[in-house]
């Protein structure tokens, strides 16, 4: 069975692994105050080039956009996200359960356009009856989307420039950073670290067991990690995530990983058309969204895992294939090969 | 520097450790469907003789008790809690957080007497003003509690049976079962089971890198998953978990950590004893709190690490001295001279 | 200045403060247990044909929809509502506040169509990934809609259905509820108390001072009066709502407030289109909404107070004129001069 | 059968019937921005001596101080309060709802002592452990407490002295603060408005039909109102409200109303000590506690309405008598009769 249906499938990239082994019988403090967490906020300072930046771990993602949202937003406050927002979909209303409302508003395959939240924040302060309205307090964005798309650097200047004007923060829910680093763009981490006021970069999907370091580049809010604590985000073992962080970012493995996992997808993409596939929209990360006929998804079933995406109407419908640091360059091969067979017998 | 700080100050135990290693590779589900998470699964239900249970595996203590204690409790209902109970005393409000009132009552060491239990819940249904009042709704227990002291079979049975009477849930923390389960008590698994309605496995501070393993002994309440989801407890990897708990539970580690650490904590007690140290109580698991003077400490300071618990006015204070998995005998030796060395110096 | 800003802009009707006035100095006992209260509820289980009806008196509407909402959902859900709702708009996130989304469908001028709400819950529960996304746990209606619109009874009938076959209650919100049954409708309080799970009679916006009657025709769920005391929606004098009930009730007030409402509004409504004056759409009750050139708003402004409802584009407005019980005749004839007047002069 | 049981068992004060039937048909803004709430503003800031003060009127209690302590403490803060104080005991809960705990102190007779306060929050900070418990957040009194006692102007100084130097507001719940102002104190609205971050001064058992003043004498928090709204807490016809806080502040009425009801509660303080009665404690206000011989209070059962408070034990239980405006001297002679008679008879 060739395995693409996600890109969390696997345990975590053998170096990481091999950390976790080595430390393993080194005593350390509890909750996060231990060497290797430190050691790992030094490193992720340094790749944001945010000297300042406040770092904390967070086993997974739901969690992390829980807490930091919920955190941070006042009561009568929400967080405005495109509808497609993993928050507003697929987080079985955590952000909802802090007490606050996801604002939707329209998204181009997961982006924001800067044009859109403009209308809306400006629309809002012009309602006389905003005040019986929830505020805006906050702005969700990921980075890449759930449809695997970036930001250029220019849209998230903007869309920061904005959220400066109305005086609310920009948060980057980052679970596949990795990826968008790696892809042919022009943000780098220190331009997120610039432009977001708190964002997280991905481990779970990126090559960890588990984790996420939530950062906040010019200094987190007072009492954040009690904040974290009442919302059972605070690790016992923090070294956990902090060994784990150390390893990804000591020599670059955590752009390595990107790199190898867009390098692949990009590849399956290519094949994906020159064999006259359609492509939902285009990816330049690691998942592409193929639009495949019902009839040789049948046939693909036992020979390849992929995520159902949407049902297109007709006969067809987009799936997702997503790389990992776990795919192999045979992998993709032997993807072509599956294809191509299944092709031939539908 | 001698460790006795607390029971997570390591990685896991080397066996748990083995088996993240060799699982690494296989491809697995996402969010607890996963192969090692079913069997997981299994191996508890037999060491709990506990047929349909379900279980849950969640990334640490604090969250498993969020999730199950707000998860369980109907919008009037609180929770009952020994005044000293970690949910409300060390979990920064996260049963509050989650809309709920933790119902103090009396402990004797962190362990709450069946008759207070009683009277309580007889009084509150006596009291005609109960319906401006916070209902009872659960009671929570732990055990060891967090003096280390352990409930007897029929104190269990007592506050079951109080607890049925009453038509509420019990739900037992046991961040620290594996102590408890190798003292030398008269409750097993199969009785915490059969006896409680629901509880935790604790891993985190019993021998693995992070999780608990939450326990419906009769079913989970209906859309759990999705509860657990919601509040940011549900791991995308939940190998993680499951592969530990596997290893926790297939050949009896998880007894033997426990074993391990109390028949360690049993020697120190009564080294301690022999030395002439006092304890502030007798405690038959892996925490010991002797008392210590305050001079004494000064001197322990940079040869030993041990947790603070409460100072005793004149020039004394109450010390914890915790074992685990990590613990090795050479280890107990040197307390012992560390301490007869420092003695003799004050 | 004439007011057709809105329908809560008086006092409340002469017969309710007579009623206050005639049992002031009756002692009475508090929390809703007087006898006021329990003679409105006999009054209002009989309107409603009933006659297990629990009812509930509370001060205002964003609370009662609060509390029915976020005291019936359980954790999972949320509550679908056309996009327009008042929870979703105007309450400022007191839905969100209880920790349950607000689940947007389309609305067509307030409506919610049952071949969209059936669409959603079918498409819902085909979604394999429906576990981590939020439940649809109850639906919510106003009648009249926000913009005055009624449902017909096939429609509330399909509505219904629909929920009763996805095994989820129907809430509406009658916060105008008088002027509903006052229209040319074939809707009754029997029809709704039979289709809806639960709902609320208006007062603050029928004659009332303050108090909305909130109805669980088969009866309320168990402890709900102390979910009312939790989210401070109980009065002490909870004879303020009852005694004001009592008297909307006991002769057919409720229903003459209404209509005499809506026979103006129809008269404002016939009479704009008389006088060539488009309207945004089609209301059959006390909310009428013309489209005003803002050069004639402007003309208005010292003369005519109404509620600016959206811009048009162009150089016009929709705004809202509402009628209640202390608009009299004369006050509509003075509208139409007024009109006459200011069109003149623009 | 004579009315002791509360001071909130009648309608409203005659005077401020009256302003309700005189205001009936003048038109005003919704939502507080009415003029009477405007003017009802302006007498509360004189009165309080405090020209800066915002306040909002609310409709009762339990929602008030759910919304002034739930809409100022931060997320990882919960509200300090003795332990008999209303929000944890006959509040079902609400703060707790809000997502805050309420941390108790002891109390004697209802106040909490400045030393136990103070040792508390030093105690707090000291301990090493703090990061991972509910934060002091704001301090909680009720005057009169819930046993009618009052703070003297020196504990009221230095409670407000603690909690300034622990930068943490003080709130005060004045439900019954009429009779506080009106008993023998040197304790005035001034100096409550001088030494209390924030109060409310209480209507509903003071002698209106409902609503609480809430003031923030140096201004509220921005978007107050906004969180009133969310939680249920803003009015529609907020005149309801104004109009009654109008008439209680514009001649003194509120001060009468306090002397009136303070001075026959004394009345019968004397009248039963003179006849041998014990009480439980020394209350100066409103609220009297008498010890009665059960085998009294069967025989006062159809003759009298009183509060249950306590059973002692024996054959005795502890019984509160309520004074209000609506009380008349003829009520508390009569009283005297139906005790010399029934205590004859036992």
């Amino acid at each position: 069975m060739l395995y693409f249906e996600n890109d969390y499938s696997h345990g975590c990239h053998p170096h990481v692994l091999k950390r976790l082994a080595d430390t393993n019988l080194i005593p350390a403090a509890g909750y996060g105050e231990d060497e290797f967490s430190q050691r790992a906020r030094k490193l992720i300072r340094a790749a944001c080039s945010a000297p300042n930046a406040d770092v904390f771990f967070i086993s997974g993602g739901t969690q992390t956009n829980a807490v930091a949202i919920g955190g941070l937003l006042r009561p009568w406050e929400g967080v405005v996200s495109p509808v497609s927002g993993h928050i507003g979909v697929h987080e079985a209303g955590a952000v909802e359960f802090t007490g606050h409302k996801v604002l939707p508003l329209p998204g181009r395959f997961g982006k924001l356009a800067p044009a859109d939240l403009l209308g809306y924040l400006s629309g809002f302060y012009a309602d006389p009856n905003r005040d019986h309205m929830v505020f805006p307090g906050m702005v969700y964005i990921s980075h890449p989307t759930e449809y695997g798309t970036l930001y250029s650097l220019r849209e998230l200047e903007d869309i920061s420039d904005i959220c400066k004007s109305f005086h609310i923060p920009l948060y980057m829910d980052g679970a596949r950073l990795a990826y968008a680093l790696a892809a042919d763009t022009d943000v780098t981490l220190p331009h997120i670290a610039r432009l977001c006021d708190v964002f997280y970069i991905g481990g779970t999907k990126c090559g960890a067991l588990c984790g996420e370091a939530l950062v906040f580049p010019k200094g987190a809010p007072e009492h954040f990690g009690t904040v974290t604590k009442q919302r059972g985000a605070m690790l016992a073992k923090g070294r956990l995530c902090g060994v784990q962080f150390e390893a990804l970012f000591e020599n670059g493995l955590y752009f390595e990983i990107g790199s190898s996992a867009v390098a692949l997808a990009l590849r399956i993409k290519e094949g994906l058309r020159s064999r006259g596939f359609e492509l939902f929209m285009d990816s330049p990360t690691n998942q592409q969204f193929p639009i495949f006929k019902n009839a040789l998804l049948e046939r693909l079933a036992d020979r390849l895992t992929y995520s159902f995406w949407q049902p297109l109407g007709g006969d067809s419908s987009v799936v997702r294939l997503a790389t990992s640091w776990a795919t192999a360059p045979e992998d993709v091969e032997e993807l072509f090969k599956v294809l191509d067979n299944c092709r031939g017998e539908v």
